[in-house]
């Protein structure tokens, strides 16, 4: 896992999504998860799962290759447990939005951009990067990527 | 888990709220689970996550109490897995529409609807109830959870 962290504005999503295509054009089986802390609208007002969570119930509603899990008292899982449940097979999974999990993270930073009230966060940082960096991420990843595979 | 199967039309999802609301009044840990087979629409068209599947990979959205995962390949885990990891506290899950999980299963049928291409799963039936039947389809299921108790 590597996460992608930046204050808003940098263009962060944009080289999130060059990064993903360009790996998964090279081949890699590419995950993605983004956090966030805002209430999600997952579903449908008046589908069946909503109706059934509208009555009282956890609800999951569950497709072929996807699923939409929607609570109102549980605690969502520990990413780990989510990584292994849904992407044990991932060759590198892009992380956005999880700054307390402590992962290896890479940096975007614009200087046209600053937020005095912007802290990074208390992780690995592997590098910092400019949001039209395309090349220069893609080798920070490989690093990583080859480190954990030499350790 | 208990499953709730009928013919289309016959108000299976009108009969399952109102069970989820009454043991959900009566204290207990109700969870329910829709299966469609049907392409599911969990995303928006230009959120992050919908940016990063776009881009080619399999993505997990997460909030505080819910999460969507979306991929374009990998299978759904199975039924047990996702009960255990959602919904390990929960004192009764209702199911709709995984038919072929072989679940006890509550038969829901209305005389003026009849569909003759319509059968029912190869589960075992633990009754046949009348849509508007809500004591009775209450009494099937505490006769079922106390049976499981008792085993």
């Amino acid at each position: 896992m590597i996460s992608f962290v930046a204050p808003s504005g940098t263009g962060k999503t944009t080289l999130v999504e060059k990064v993903i295509t360009a790996l998964d054009q090279r081949g890699l089986r590419v995950a993605g998860i983004k956090h966030d802390a805002h209430r999600i609208e997952l579903d449908t007002e008046g589908k069946d799962s909503w109706r059934m969570r509208k009555a009282g119930a956890d609800t999951l509603l569950v497709g072929a290759n996807q699923l939409a899990w929607m609570s109102d008292s549980t605690d969502t899982p520990p990413l780990d447990t989510l990584v292994e449940l849904f992407f044990s097979d991932a060759d590198v999974v892009i992380v956005e939005g999880y700054r307390s999990a402590g992962l290896p993270t890479i940096l975007v930073e614009r200087p046209e951009v600053s937020d005095p009230t912007w802290q990074p966060p208390q992780s690995e940082i592997l590098a910092t990067v400019h949001p039209s960096d395309l090349a220069g991420t893609i080798a920070v990843i490989d690093r990583h990527l080859a480190s954990l595979n030499a350790s």
